[in-house]
């Protein structure tokens, strides 16, 4: 692995209980300027947090920058510093896999607004009464775009003038996106994998519902719970998780999950057991609410529902690629209804009216939304063939 | 209206709330001897609360039962005594309509397990030690069947000896097909309507993770709320209605209703708002939570999750029909995700294979699970040519 930068210390922000990720030294860069967001706020200063795989090439035109989804994070290709698991994407990224860190320089940052090193609602402020404390609920309202453009300090900060391609699956699939709309001639080729344009309606009351539940909890205690060490909102949190447990499943792979075919008493209280919330937390060993802040997943659900590309560019989504010379893969998976081809077709539809190279695949695939995370040799061969391709064009 | 019983005045639950239903006087019978149950116990006494509409004949051969959905009640035809609603089937029944109050003898029953004056959660037991309270998370684990056979108790009541039809939407559907296999003497027509013959995974799972969000809350005190007057889980039992508010509605009927459309902030600030437990609550007038025992819908979501015809049969669907003499109009709804129309076909698969005579319609619509209980003419005109074919066939 090669390690671009020296790692930093995160300043361990006041009056967190012991256990939690921030006391993780996560790789970081901190511009001491900040970055202004779309809201009009600043927020300084600005750390983002990152992991790079592979080796970045004297030209610097071998990175591949990698974004990644809701829950996810810059682990994307070792071992997890909190949960201990295999990174969330070993199966796409690795020495001779599909994003080949023996050919790509591999980058992942952890989102503005996350919970793993990058500026978000557990970092340290300094309110107006010059008290320090985590921003809380008082982190400001923030977008793809925001995030894009602090990954973008990030790719500066390599001295990388364009990424060979930027690959994300479902919210890491809108950060694509939006680096193609705001940066296209830093892009060479995009991957935007089960994704959308937009979130739909059905997806924001989803959301609603997993943030109400996390309202509802006493424990999250209007924002403050960091206020009592140790305290999270663990329930609420993990009713949220189970929700949209449920939208990444296709109802084959909840069948196959939780033993629908076997039926029965038996089949039905494991099923409970599995999403009743005591023993689910169980079950997930608590590592997602230890490993998440809940304020954290409140603003970054928020960035997702407020995504809309085509409004950004006047109500015309070809607009937002007008003129792009980025080469586009875009891939969905047949049982995903949570970001179901039609959406991809209607993205491609667009790309296509803008004159852009794209190449669309729907994956067969019976796993549902979580596909993109899984075993589907198709989908690797042809995302595979396509950054191969890509790479090959520019002489990588 | 015909009240084909006097109406009974069922006795106060000691310790509930005094704004809570089980104060007004739902019009019941009761059968002292109670009802033994698929799992074991017996319920006595047991009440079952109804409404009734139109004139029995002398011959009393024009009944039609109506089988209620998960948080419907008998109030379907008349304002709510309750909400103060127009009653939730007024679109399909009264004089003229396609179940046609001018001639046929409607009844609607309030499920075994419910909460509007039916034996449920919510009704007072004695327990070992004495004490009278309510059944609460002590009342047993029922099944559809267990509300079939319960309705049949006050089929037989009004000495009924065969239903010109039963008829019923979603769980209601459940019921119908359940009426169908039981006793299919007593059936001459059934209409199970955006149904299907088995709860999927992913709706179980749906269930779950709203019986989690009620178990979540502080308030439902492990199912004994009752014990503080006034006291309910009103939080968790709106995360709950929300998460299946959800399910009931198409990606479309979600947008036109919460204005995805017109995007933007202030769109998404509507959305929230309406999602918002608080505003929920307000915006829903509190009804819902007024209205229904969070007890009893824990037990009733759990008597659809173990529904499964076919289990019931030897795990043989056509099982459950051999030999049937009713008559079915089994009907979906193009947008109905959540009993979406590929299990209507199943259904109608199974009774092709038992002989059965069986029309099928798929109604396109957009309305998704709700279309049922909203305006859909071609729907409407559908259920009512089959009632008056049925009702010619036998002379009514």
């Amino acid at each position: 692995m090669n390690e671009a930068t020296p790692p930093q210390t995160v300043p361990t922000a006041p009056k967190l209980p012991p256990d939690l990720p921030a006391e993780i030294g996560h790789q970081h860069v901190r511009f001491p300027e900040g970055l202004a967001l779309d809201c009009g706020a600043v927020v300084a200063p600005l750390d983002v947090a990152y992991r790079t795989y592979g080796r970045l090439n004297a030209t610097r035109s071998n990175a591949v920058l990698v974004c990644h989804a809701l829950t996810g994070d810059q682990y994307l290709a070792e071992r997890h510093p909190i949960t201990g698991k295999p990174g969330w994407w070993e199966a796409i990224v690795g020495p001779g896999k599909p994003i080949d860190t023996d050919r790509f320089f591999v980058i992942c940052a952890n989102v503005l607004g996350g919970c793993m090193g990058s500026t978000g609602p557990r970092s340290p402020m300094t309110d107006s009464t010059g008290e320090t404390r985590p921003w809380g609920t008082d982190f400001p309202s923030i977008t793809i775009r925001d995030m894009v453009r602090a990954q973008c300090k990030l790719v500066e900060h390599f001295g990388i003038a364009r990424l060979l391609a930027v690959v994300g699956g479902s919210m890491g699939g809108m950060q694509v996106l939006e680096w193609a709309a705001t940066y296209p001639d830093m892009v060479h080729a995009a991957a935007p994998i089960a994704t959308a344009s937009y979130h739909s309606a059905q997806n924001i009351a989803f959301d609603e519902v997993g943030r109400a539940a996390i309202h509802a909890d006493p424990d999250w205690r209007g924002g403050r719970y960091w206020e009592e060490p140790g305290l999270v909102p663990a329930k609420g949190l993990s009713v949220a998780r189970m929700i949209a447990h449920i939208t990444y499943l296709s109802e084959e792979a909840l069948a196959r999950k939780f033993g629908r075919r076997l039926r029965g008493a038996s089949a039905l209280t494991f099923l409970e057991d599995v999403f009743e919330v005591e023993s689910y937390l169980r079950h997930q060993g608590s590592t997602f609410v230890r490993r998440f802040d809940a304020n954290a997943y409140l603003t970054i659900t928020r960035a997702m529902d407020y995504f809309d590309l085509a409004e950004e560019h006047g109500g015309d989504l070809a607009a937002a690629f007008r003129g792009t010379r980025t080469r586009f893969f875009v891939a969905s998976f047949s049982s995903d209804w949570l970001f179901p081809t039609s959406e991809s077709r209607a993205l491609v539809r667009a790309l296509n009216a803008a004159a852009a190279n794209v190449s669309f695949v729907e994956i067969a695939s019976d796993k549902g939304h979580d596909a993109f995370l899984l075993h589907e040799p198709e989908f690797h061969a042809a995302l595979g063939g396509f950054l191969r391709g890509a790479a090959e064009r520019i002489g990588v």
